[in-house]
Formats: structure tokens, sequence, C-alpha cells
């Protein structure tokens, strides 16, 4: 490979322009076009920084949480579940939605009883991603949790899903063979690598400590 | 922490039920409830596996690629760009939607060269995500790009993006702190972890290689 040299003007992040004038789209309109029982669609009349007009096109979401389970033994739990978007079944971490003002962390510890039957003895906030930032306000809430005994599982009316477990190492090839492509999924073997690897901290507390600490 | 030890039921994939016929929803109706310049929505009717019924409302989408971008000194090539449902700017690897019948490598190069100006010698295919599985179609191309050189951008109109170089090191801080929340960059940080570490292949081509390849 030829080497092609970095031409001198490409900026660092600090190099950018301060303040986001020159990117910032102003709402001057905004209309609900969809409300469905699961999608809320909106068609919003933008201002562009250059005082141009534009239409936006989203869906207004409450938000999710995942949970990335930790065995004792070392394995993940995971579950398979279809995905009717997709027409297919999908490897997972167990995920759903933030009710209306529920805090994150009794969502999640709620997610994995209902789907799994586990309950956690410590929990950790990773953090969040968002996961369709052209078209969506969704963000998922990234937790581990660890110390885990199994129960029974809840699972929603009209929710179906299989519970498995699996080694770090065989999710890794999963992802990287194209056998789990689910975005969040993935993020989760980011935290797991990097957790394990020493490399990003995690602040382990118990559901109560989480759910004093707000 | 008192160990739980797992109980011997928690399956594996391999022991999961054969088929998926305990999990398939099939389709018995669908309707298209919003059709925009972005968004098509869909509302379907379908069947449970348990012969319960249920509605599903989700975003028929093209597909997407994203170009990770790598500069001849290591760093990675950037972008800041609005994102008008979350309100705020976010820093993100070069993405854009595949035209219908667009091949991917096309859209990669295209993307690459309308959104920062630079072309590659050589191209890798990582594999796709798929970023909304309970709601939308859409899946997004993984594409690695190197022998980066510099030339003019050339913006959609209505389109405003920074551009900028950072190492993987500022890259990995920033996913970890939460100033990278993007889920699609944050699934390129594991690719480029995963790549430079010598666990995951790619295979480097150039583009009209990857053309002649389908």
């Amino acid at each position: 490979m030829t080497p092609h040299p970095t031409p001198p003007a490409l900026p660092t992040l600090a190099d950018l322009p301060s303040g986001d004038a020159h990117l910032i789209e102003k709402p001057l309109s905004s209309e609900q076009v969809f409300r469905g029982r699961l999608l809320d669609v909106r068609l919003d009349h933008v201002s562009l920084p250059d005082g141009g007009r534009a239409t936006r096109e989203y869906i207004v979401h409450n938000g999710a949480v995942m949970v990335i389970p930790l065995l004792d033994d070392g394995r993940l739990l995971l579950e398979r579940q279809y995905r009717y978007p997709l027409q297919r079944a999908m490897i997972e971490f167990p995920a759903g939605k933030l009710e209306v003002g529920e805090a994150g962390i009794r969502c999640a510890v709620r997610e994995l009883r209902e789907e799994t039957g586990y309950e956690a003895a410590e929990w950790a906030h990773a953090g969040q991603l968002h996961n369709a930032i052209a078209y969506a306000t969704e963000h998922i809430q990234v937790w581990l949790a660890r110390g885990l005994t199994a129960g029974e599982r809840s699972l929603d009316e009209g929710e179906f899903l299989d519970v498995f477990a699996a080694t770090a190492e065989e999710l890794a090839a999963w992802c990287r063979d194209g056998a789990v492509t689910d975005a969040k999924t993935l993020v989760g073997l980011l935290w797991i690598q990097q957790w394990r690897a020493g490399l990003w901290d995690l602040a382990w507390k118990t559901e109560a400590e989480h759910v004093a600490a707000g």
C-alpha cells in the first residue's frame, strides 16, 4: 500500500468550531402523523443552519434497557426471540422498554426476571446507546448483572423466547461470523471485553443502592 | 459474592428446540399506515406461536452502510453531525442509506466521498448489524477503508457535518465515558479492536474487486 500523508488541514475534535451553530436544526412545527400501540411517529418542519428548510420524520420512544447477565460459571445468559420486522429469530441479550417514569434499574430487574426468571445480587450501569439516531429518540441503557439465581419467568402475553447460556468466546465468534447482528448485543460484547480486560470500570451495587442513588 | 450454582436445566444454544415453530409469528395482513419522505410505516396483523393474534408496527428501511476510515497515521476519520431526533450533535462514523438496488461497496465509496472527500485504496466488509430489531427492517453494512487520500467533499443539500481525526484510544475513551453513544459507532470500535488484536479477520480488496465479487 502506497503511503498517503494525512493532509495537515484535517482537524481533531478540539479544533472544530466551538458551539454547534453550524450544525443545529431548529424545530418550526411538529405533527403526530401516526400513533399506534407501539410507534409514535412525528413529522417536524425545521430550519437548517444555513437558513434553509427541511422536514424530519422520527419515532418518539420512551427508551429501553438491555441486561448483560453474567452467570457465576463465567458464561452469559442470552435469548433467542423472533423479530417480526426481520422475519427471523435473533440471538440477543434480555431487553425491554422503560415504562413511563420507570427508573432504569427497576426496568432492568423487571425485564431480567420476566424474560429469564433470574434475579441478580449486583448490578452495574455501563452507559447508554442510541440505536437509530437518524429516525428515533430511543436510547438503550446498558446494565450488567451478576450473582444470578434462577427462578420462574413470567413472559408478557404474546411474548415467546428461548433462554440459553453461552461463553463470551462463543458470543464473540457469533458476532464475528454474522450469527449475531443485533446492535445492542454487539455493544454488550464490547462492554464485556473491555471490562474483563480491565480497561473499562464498572461500579457494582445492589438494586436498592442503585435506587437510593437515583 | 456468594456463589450461586447454575441450574443444570439451563440449556446451551445447541440444546434449544430445533426449528423455530415455537417462536415464529406469521403475517395475516399488512397495511402501510404512513409514508413520508423518509419513513415507511407498516401495521401488520400476525398469528403467534400459540395461535393467538397480535399487531406488529415497524418501519420498512432499504438498509444503510457505515464506513470505518483508517488513516495511514493510525488515526480514524470521524464525523460530528446534528441528529434532530436527539436534539444534539453526535460523534459517529460516516454512514448513509443504500439507494434501491445499490451494491454495498458502491454506497460505502459514495458516502465516504460525499461526506468526507476521502477515497480509499482498499476496502473490507466486516459484516452487518441490525440496529432496531423491535421496529425496523434496517440493516447497516459495516465497511472498513484504508489507503485514504483526501479530496473535495460534496454534501447532500441540507446536510451539515464536521469531519475530524481521532485515535482509536480516544474513540474508546469517548465510548467508555458516554461522549459516544451511537450504536453503529460503538460496533465500529468493537471491529477495530478485534481486528487490530488479530482476533477477527478482514479481507481487503479494491472497490473494483468487491464489485466483481458481487
